[in-house]
Protein backbone atom coordinates (compact mmCIF):
# COMPACT_ATOMS: atom_id res chain seq x y z
CA UNK A 1 0.00 0.00 0.00
CA UNK A 2 0.90 3.42 -0.77
CA UNK A 3 0.18 6.61 1.00
CA UNK A 4 1.22 10.11 0.89
CA UNK A 5 0.54 13.05 3.11
CA UNK A 6 -0.15 17.17 2.06
CA UNK A 7 -0.91 20.07 3.64
CA UNK A 8 -2.29 22.57 1.52
CA UNK A 9 -2.00 26.58 2.90
CA UNK A 10 -5.00 29.46 2.27
CA UNK A 11 -5.56 32.95 3.34
CA UNK A 12 -8.75 34.57 1.98
CA UNK A 13 -8.51 38.03 1.86
CA UNK A 14 -12.33 38.63 3.02
CA UNK A 15 -14.02 36.53 6.53
CA UNK A 16 -15.76 34.45 3.81
CA UNK A 17 -14.51 33.27 0.47
CA UNK A 18 -14.41 29.67 -1.73
CA UNK A 19 -11.59 28.91 -3.50
CA UNK A 20 -11.31 26.08 -5.90
CA UNK A 21 -8.74 23.27 -5.04
CA UNK A 22 -9.56 20.93 -7.34
CA UNK A 23 -6.02 21.15 -9.32
CA UNK A 24 -4.05 21.32 -6.32
CA UNK A 25 -5.38 18.16 -4.90
CA UNK A 26 -5.06 16.65 -8.74
CA UNK A 27 -1.16 17.55 -8.26
CA UNK A 28 -1.11 15.49 -4.63
CA UNK A 29 -2.99 12.76 -6.68
CA UNK A 30 -0.21 12.15 -9.51
CA UNK A 31 3.36 13.02 -6.78
CA UNK A 32 1.30 10.14 -4.86
CA UNK A 33 1.73 7.31 -7.84
CA UNK A 34 -1.49 5.90 -6.60
CA UNK A 35 -3.35 4.34 -9.17
CA UNK A 36 -6.45 2.85 -7.73
CA UNK A 37 -7.38 4.07 -3.92
CA UNK A 38 -9.34 7.13 -1.87
CA UNK A 39 -8.00 10.30 -1.75
CA UNK A 40 -9.24 12.11 1.99
CA UNK A 41 -9.70 16.22 1.90
CA UNK A 42 -10.96 17.98 4.84
CA UNK A 43 -10.51 21.21 6.65
CA UNK A 44 -7.85 21.06 9.18
CA UNK A 45 -9.69 24.11 11.26
CA UNK A 46 -13.09 23.95 12.61
CA UNK A 47 -14.37 27.15 10.94
CA UNK A 48 -13.99 26.09 7.04
CA UNK A 49 -14.97 23.19 4.80
CA UNK A 50 -14.18 21.11 1.88
CA UNK A 51 -17.26 20.34 -0.37
CA UNK A 52 -17.75 19.56 -3.77
CA UNK A 53 -19.87 20.83 -6.09
CA UNK A 54 -19.99 23.74 -8.95
CA UNK A 55 -17.72 26.72 -9.64
CA UNK A 56 -20.47 28.72 -10.91
CA UNK A 57 -19.94 32.73 -9.52
CA UNK A 58 -23.30 32.68 -9.14
CA UNK A 59 -23.85 29.37 -7.62
CA UNK A 60 -20.88 30.87 -4.76
CA UNK A 61 -22.95 34.11 -3.84
CA UNK A 62 -26.01 32.10 -3.62
CA UNK A 63 -24.17 29.73 -1.49
CA UNK A 64 -23.04 32.81 0.36
CA UNK A 65 -26.49 34.01 1.26
CA UNK A 66 -28.26 31.26 2.05
CA UNK A 67 -25.63 30.16 4.87
CA UNK A 68 -25.55 33.77 5.85
CA UNK A 69 -29.47 33.33 6.58
CA UNK A 70 -29.02 29.67 8.02
CA UNK A 71 -26.38 30.77 10.69
CA UNK A 72 -26.34 34.53 10.98
CA UNK A 73 -23.49 36.26 11.91
CA UNK A 74 -24.86 39.18 13.53
CA UNK A 75 -25.85 39.93 16.60
CA UNK A 76 -22.77 37.94 17.22
CA UNK A 77 -23.51 38.44 21.28
CA UNK A 78 -26.95 35.79 20.23
CA UNK A 79 -23.79 32.61 20.44
CA UNK A 80 -22.80 31.57 23.72
CA UNK A 81 -19.36 30.60 22.05
CA UNK A 82 -18.93 34.42 20.92
CA UNK A 83 -18.20 34.81 25.21
CA UNK A 84 -15.23 33.66 25.08
CA UNK A 85 -13.60 36.55 23.09
CA UNK A 86 -14.09 34.78 19.25
CA UNK A 87 -16.93 36.34 17.24
CA UNK A 88 -16.79 33.20 14.54
CA UNK A 89 -19.71 31.37 16.40
CA UNK A 90 -21.62 31.10 12.67
CA UNK A 91 -18.79 30.09 10.98
CA UNK A 92 -18.68 26.75 13.35
CA UNK A 93 -22.76 26.05 12.21
CA UNK A 94 -22.07 27.02 8.55
CA UNK A 95 -19.03 24.71 8.13
CA UNK A 96 -21.29 21.81 9.58
CA UNK A 97 -23.77 22.30 6.78
CA UNK A 98 -21.09 22.60 4.21
CA UNK A 99 -19.38 19.97 5.73
CA UNK A 100 -15.59 19.26 6.82
CA UNK A 101 -14.25 16.80 4.26
CA UNK A 102 -14.66 15.27 0.63
CA UNK A 103 -13.63 11.12 0.53
CA UNK A 104 -12.82 10.99 -3.65
CA UNK A 105 -12.29 7.62 -5.65
CA UNK A 106 -8.94 7.45 -7.32
CA UNK A 107 -8.96 5.82 -10.47
CA UNK A 108 -6.02 5.15 -13.04
CA UNK A 109 -4.09 7.34 -11.25
CA UNK A 110 -6.83 10.30 -11.51
CA UNK A 111 -9.55 12.12 -9.51
CA UNK A 112 -12.45 9.51 -10.16
CA UNK A 113 -14.67 13.15 -10.54
CA UNK A 114 -18.13 13.46 -12.16
CA UNK A 115 -18.31 16.06 -15.10
CA UNK A 116 -19.00 19.36 -12.98
CA UNK A 117 -17.55 18.02 -9.30
CA UNK A 118 -14.99 20.68 -8.34
CA UNK A 119 -13.40 20.59 -4.94
CA UNK A 120 -13.58 23.88 -2.78
CA UNK A 121 -12.20 25.10 0.09
CA UNK A 122 -14.63 27.04 1.68
CA UNK A 123 -13.85 30.16 5.01
CA UNK A 124 -16.40 31.15 6.97
CA UNK A 125 -13.57 32.90 9.01
CA UNK A 126 -10.88 33.65 7.25
CA UNK A 127 -8.29 36.74 7.05
CA UNK A 128 -5.22 34.52 8.40
CA UNK A 129 -2.79 31.26 7.62
CA UNK A 130 -5.66 28.38 7.64
CA UNK A 131 -4.55 24.63 6.50
CA UNK A 132 -6.64 21.76 4.41
CA UNK A 133 -4.88 18.05 4.66
CA UNK A 134 -4.99 15.66 1.73
CA UNK A 135 -4.39 12.43 2.71
CA UNK A 136 -4.16 9.27 -0.17
CA UNK A 137 -3.82 5.72 0.15
CA UNK A 138 -3.84 2.98 -2.41
CA UNK A 139 -1.61 0.95 -4.66
CA UNK B 1 -4.91 -4.56 -2.18
CA UNK B 2 -8.29 -4.71 -3.76
CA UNK B 3 -10.31 -2.08 -5.57
CA UNK B 4 -13.34 -2.05 -7.47
CA UNK B 5 -15.36 0.83 -9.54
CA UNK B 6 -18.85 0.91 -10.54
CA UNK B 7 -20.90 3.14 -12.20
CA UNK B 8 -25.04 2.95 -11.18
CA UNK B 9 -27.46 5.03 -13.41
CA UNK B 10 -30.90 6.46 -12.15
CA UNK B 11 -33.48 8.67 -13.59
CA UNK B 12 -36.04 9.64 -11.19
CA UNK B 13 -39.56 10.23 -12.93
CA UNK B 14 -40.07 13.78 -11.05
CA UNK B 15 -37.94 16.17 -10.03
CA UNK B 16 -36.74 15.22 -6.60
CA UNK B 17 -37.00 11.66 -5.93
CA UNK B 18 -35.47 9.41 -2.77
CA UNK B 19 -34.43 5.75 -4.07
CA UNK B 20 -32.75 2.85 -1.65
CA UNK B 21 -29.58 1.04 -3.15
CA UNK B 22 -28.29 -0.45 -0.32
CA UNK B 23 -29.26 -3.53 -2.35
CA UNK B 24 -27.15 -2.23 -5.48
CA UNK B 25 -24.26 -1.58 -3.26
CA UNK B 26 -24.54 -4.37 -1.10
CA UNK B 27 -23.67 -6.33 -5.09
CA UNK B 28 -20.88 -4.36 -5.36
CA UNK B 29 -19.18 -5.41 -2.34
CA UNK B 30 -19.54 -9.08 -3.16
CA UNK B 31 -18.46 -8.61 -6.70
CA UNK B 32 -15.33 -7.00 -5.49
CA UNK B 33 -14.29 -9.96 -3.13
CA UNK B 34 -13.16 -7.38 -0.25
CA UNK B 35 -13.31 -8.90 3.46
CA UNK B 36 -12.16 -6.32 5.06
CA UNK B 37 -11.98 -2.31 3.67
CA UNK B 38 -14.09 0.33 3.19
CA UNK B 39 -16.63 1.45 0.33
CA UNK B 40 -17.17 4.74 -0.97
CA UNK B 41 -20.60 5.60 -2.53
CA UNK B 42 -20.79 9.15 -4.41
CA UNK B 43 -23.21 11.29 -6.01
CA UNK B 44 -21.37 12.02 -9.19
CA UNK B 45 -23.68 14.78 -10.24
CA UNK B 46 -23.75 18.23 -8.12
CA UNK B 47 -27.75 18.23 -7.85
CA UNK B 48 -28.17 14.88 -5.91
CA UNK B 49 -27.34 13.03 -2.65
CA UNK B 50 -25.91 9.86 -1.26
CA UNK B 51 -26.70 9.64 2.52
CA UNK B 52 -27.84 6.72 4.86
CA UNK B 53 -31.03 7.01 6.99
CA UNK B 54 -34.11 4.86 7.45
CA UNK B 55 -36.52 3.67 4.62
CA UNK B 56 -39.64 4.64 6.01
CA UNK B 57 -42.41 6.75 3.70
CA UNK B 58 -43.21 9.74 6.26
CA UNK B 59 -39.56 10.28 6.74
CA UNK B 60 -39.10 10.69 2.98
CA UNK B 61 -42.00 13.07 2.70
CA UNK B 62 -40.90 14.95 6.11
CA UNK B 63 -36.82 14.95 4.47
CA UNK B 64 -38.48 16.80 1.21
CA UNK B 65 -40.53 19.10 2.69
CA UNK B 66 -37.80 20.18 5.27
CA UNK B 67 -35.44 20.52 2.52
CA UNK B 68 -38.00 22.74 0.57
CA UNK B 69 -38.37 25.10 3.64
CA UNK B 70 -34.51 25.45 4.33
CA UNK B 71 -33.62 25.58 0.12
CA UNK B 72 -37.19 26.67 -1.72
CA UNK B 73 -37.05 25.58 -5.18
CA UNK B 74 -39.52 29.21 -5.78
CA UNK B 75 -38.86 31.99 -6.91
CA UNK B 76 -36.29 30.71 -8.74
CA UNK B 77 -35.35 34.32 -10.02
CA UNK B 78 -33.76 34.77 -6.68
CA UNK B 79 -30.89 32.61 -6.99
CA UNK B 80 -28.28 34.00 -9.26
CA UNK B 81 -27.10 30.63 -10.56
CA UNK B 82 -30.37 30.59 -12.08
CA UNK B 83 -29.48 33.42 -14.43
CA UNK B 84 -27.28 30.83 -16.28
CA UNK B 85 -30.42 29.87 -17.93
CA UNK B 86 -30.66 26.89 -14.79
CA UNK B 87 -33.73 26.78 -12.68
CA UNK B 88 -32.00 24.01 -10.06
CA UNK B 89 -29.78 26.53 -7.82
CA UNK B 90 -32.17 25.38 -4.67
CA UNK B 91 -30.77 21.71 -5.88
CA UNK B 92 -27.20 22.97 -5.72
CA UNK B 93 -28.36 23.75 -2.18
CA UNK B 94 -30.51 20.63 -0.83
CA UNK B 95 -27.63 18.52 -1.97
CA UNK B 96 -25.52 20.08 0.64
CA UNK B 97 -27.96 19.74 3.25
CA UNK B 98 -27.69 15.69 2.68
CA UNK B 99 -24.20 15.13 1.61
CA UNK B 100 -22.59 14.69 -1.15
CA UNK B 101 -21.50 10.72 -0.06
CA UNK B 102 -21.20 8.27 2.72
CA UNK B 103 -18.38 5.79 3.62
CA UNK B 104 -19.37 2.36 4.67
CA UNK B 105 -17.25 0.00 6.28
CA UNK B 106 -16.76 -3.54 5.01
CA UNK B 107 -16.25 -6.31 7.80
CA UNK B 108 -16.54 -9.95 6.64
CA UNK B 109 -17.28 -9.13 3.02
CA UNK B 110 -20.37 -7.98 3.65
CA UNK B 111 -21.27 -3.67 4.16
CA UNK B 112 -21.26 -3.34 8.15
CA UNK B 113 -23.93 -1.38 8.99
CA UNK B 114 -26.23 -0.59 11.71
CA UNK B 115 -29.69 -1.88 12.06
CA UNK B 116 -31.78 0.78 10.09
CA UNK B 117 -28.58 2.23 7.93
CA UNK B 118 -30.26 1.99 4.69
CA UNK B 119 -28.01 3.88 1.77
CA UNK B 120 -30.28 6.48 -0.62
CA UNK B 121 -29.68 8.16 -3.41
CA UNK B 122 -31.14 11.70 -2.96
CA UNK B 123 -32.48 13.54 -6.13
CA UNK B 124 -33.02 17.20 -6.42
CA UNK B 125 -32.91 17.74 -10.09
CA UNK B 126 -34.09 14.73 -12.14
CA UNK B 127 -36.19 13.53 -15.17
CA UNK B 128 -32.49 12.47 -16.93
CA UNK B 129 -30.14 10.12 -16.59
CA UNK B 130 -27.52 10.51 -13.81
CA UNK B 131 -24.39 8.43 -11.76
CA UNK B 132 -23.47 7.09 -8.72
CA UNK B 133 -20.18 5.84 -8.05
CA UNK B 134 -19.41 2.95 -6.01
CA UNK B 135 -15.12 2.35 -5.57
CA UNK B 136 -14.50 -0.26 -2.97
CA UNK B 137 -10.93 -0.92 -1.77
CA UNK B 138 -9.41 -3.51 1.00
CA UNK B 139 -8.28 -7.06 0.87
CA UNK C 1 -3.40 -4.44 4.47
CA UNK C 2 -4.27 -4.17 8.18
CA UNK C 3 -8.13 -3.76 9.36
CA UNK C 4 -9.47 -2.46 12.67
CA UNK C 5 -12.98 -3.01 13.98
CA UNK C 6 -14.57 -1.54 17.34
CA UNK C 7 -17.97 -0.42 18.48
CA UNK C 8 -18.14 2.15 21.00
CA UNK C 9 -21.45 2.49 22.88
CA UNK C 10 -23.08 5.21 24.47
CA UNK C 11 -26.12 5.68 26.32
CA UNK C 12 -26.98 9.89 26.96
CA UNK C 13 -29.21 10.80 29.63
CA UNK C 14 -31.16 13.71 27.98
CA UNK C 15 -33.13 13.35 24.71
CA UNK C 16 -29.96 15.42 22.91
CA UNK C 17 -26.21 15.25 23.68
CA UNK C 18 -22.85 15.92 22.52
CA UNK C 19 -19.99 13.69 23.87
CA UNK C 20 -15.90 14.38 22.89
CA UNK C 21 -14.63 10.84 21.94
CA UNK C 22 -11.87 11.69 20.32
CA UNK C 23 -9.65 9.46 23.02
CA UNK C 24 -11.37 6.65 22.59
CA UNK C 25 -11.08 6.84 19.15
CA UNK C 26 -7.28 7.96 19.33
CA UNK C 27 -7.16 4.73 21.25
CA UNK C 28 -8.59 2.26 18.80
CA UNK C 29 -5.90 3.62 16.34
CA UNK C 30 -2.79 2.44 18.78
CA UNK C 31 -4.37 -0.72 19.06
CA UNK C 32 -4.79 -1.11 14.99
CA UNK C 33 -0.79 -0.43 14.96
CA UNK C 34 -1.61 1.07 12.10
CA UNK C 35 0.76 3.66 10.91
CA UNK C 36 -0.53 5.61 7.59
CA UNK C 37 -4.28 4.82 6.46
CA UNK C 38 -7.54 5.64 7.61
CA UNK C 39 -10.21 5.81 10.30
CA UNK C 40 -14.01 5.80 9.61
CA UNK C 41 -16.09 7.10 12.83
CA UNK C 42 -19.81 6.62 12.24
CA UNK C 43 -23.02 6.39 14.12
CA UNK C 44 -24.62 3.22 13.47
CA UNK C 45 -27.64 4.55 14.38
CA UNK C 46 -29.93 7.36 11.85
CA UNK C 47 -30.81 9.83 15.15
CA UNK C 48 -27.42 10.04 15.95
CA UNK C 49 -24.41 12.03 14.27
CA UNK C 50 -20.35 12.00 14.56
CA UNK C 51 -18.96 15.09 13.42
CA UNK C 52 -15.63 16.97 14.63
CA UNK C 53 -15.28 20.11 15.82
CA UNK C 54 -14.80 22.38 18.70
CA UNK C 55 -14.78 20.93 22.48
CA UNK C 56 -16.28 24.67 23.74
CA UNK C 57 -19.41 24.33 25.79
CA UNK C 58 -20.97 27.63 24.63
CA UNK C 59 -20.77 25.94 20.73
CA UNK C 60 -22.14 23.22 22.06
CA UNK C 61 -25.22 25.12 23.35
CA UNK C 62 -25.23 27.24 20.00
CA UNK C 63 -25.17 23.98 18.12
CA UNK C 64 -27.90 22.44 19.88
CA UNK C 65 -30.20 26.17 19.75
CA UNK C 66 -29.71 26.16 16.18
CA UNK C 67 -30.19 22.58 15.33
CA UNK C 68 -33.68 23.00 17.51
CA UNK C 69 -34.39 25.77 15.20
CA UNK C 70 -33.60 24.31 11.78
CA UNK C 71 -35.78 20.63 12.87
CA UNK C 72 -37.51 21.57 15.79
CA UNK C 73 -38.49 18.43 18.20
CA UNK C 74 -42.55 19.60 18.18
CA UNK C 75 -45.05 20.17 17.38
CA UNK C 76 -44.25 16.07 17.28
CA UNK C 77 -47.68 15.64 14.60
CA UNK C 78 -46.10 17.91 11.92
CA UNK C 79 -43.99 14.96 11.03
CA UNK C 80 -45.43 12.19 8.59
CA UNK C 81 -42.74 9.91 10.29
CA UNK C 82 -43.78 10.51 14.13
CA UNK C 83 -47.30 8.53 12.60
CA UNK C 84 -45.57 5.09 12.94
CA UNK C 85 -45.18 5.94 16.99
CA UNK C 86 -42.43 7.45 17.03
CA UNK C 87 -41.77 11.20 18.26
CA UNK C 88 -38.03 11.28 16.41
CA UNK C 89 -38.63 12.65 13.30
CA UNK C 90 -36.65 15.71 14.34
CA UNK C 91 -33.71 14.07 15.49
CA UNK C 92 -33.39 12.04 11.90
CA UNK C 93 -33.60 15.73 10.25
CA UNK C 94 -30.85 16.98 12.76
CA UNK C 95 -28.70 13.85 12.17
CA UNK C 96 -28.18 14.99 8.52
CA UNK C 97 -27.19 18.72 9.06
CA UNK C 98 -24.37 17.28 11.73
CA UNK C 99 -23.84 14.33 9.11
CA UNK C 100 -23.41 10.57 9.84
CA UNK C 101 -19.53 9.91 10.02
CA UNK C 102 -16.01 11.45 10.25
CA UNK C 103 -12.49 10.04 7.60
CA UNK C 104 -9.62 10.92 9.16
CA UNK C 105 -6.58 10.55 8.27
CA UNK C 106 -3.62 8.11 10.40
CA UNK C 107 -0.20 9.25 9.82
CA UNK C 108 2.48 7.93 11.83
CA UNK C 109 0.10 5.69 13.66
CA UNK C 110 -1.49 8.67 15.18
CA UNK C 111 -5.13 10.55 14.25
CA UNK C 112 -4.16 13.57 12.05
CA UNK C 113 -6.13 16.14 13.52
CA UNK C 114 -5.57 20.11 13.51
CA UNK C 115 -5.05 21.89 16.48
CA UNK C 116 -8.72 22.41 17.67
CA UNK C 117 -10.57 19.22 15.73
CA UNK C 118 -11.95 16.79 18.20
CA UNK C 119 -14.15 13.98 17.40
CA UNK C 120 -18.21 14.19 18.87
CA UNK C 121 -20.69 12.09 19.01
CA UNK C 122 -24.26 14.03 19.19
CA UNK C 123 -27.29 12.29 20.30
CA UNK C 124 -30.79 13.25 19.13
CA UNK C 125 -32.87 10.81 20.38
CA UNK C 126 -31.03 9.61 23.29
CA UNK C 127 -32.02 7.49 26.77
CA UNK C 128 -30.90 4.22 25.00
CA UNK C 129 -27.41 2.26 24.54
CA UNK C 130 -26.42 3.13 21.17
CA UNK C 131 -23.09 2.33 18.80
CA UNK C 132 -20.42 4.37 17.08
CA UNK C 133 -18.66 2.03 14.56
CA UNK C 134 -14.72 2.75 14.40
CA UNK C 135 -12.72 1.05 11.12
CA UNK C 136 -9.54 1.34 10.12
CA UNK C 137 -7.83 0.48 7.04
CA UNK C 138 -3.89 0.88 6.54
CA UNK C 139 -0.03 -0.55 6.95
Amino acid sequence: MRSHRKELWFETPERRGYVNITADVATEVRVSGVQEGLCLVNAMHITASVYINDDEPGLLHDYDQWLEGLAPHAPTAKYHHNRTGEDNADAHLKRQVMGREVVVAITRGALDLGPWEQVFYAEFDGRRRKRVLVKIIGE
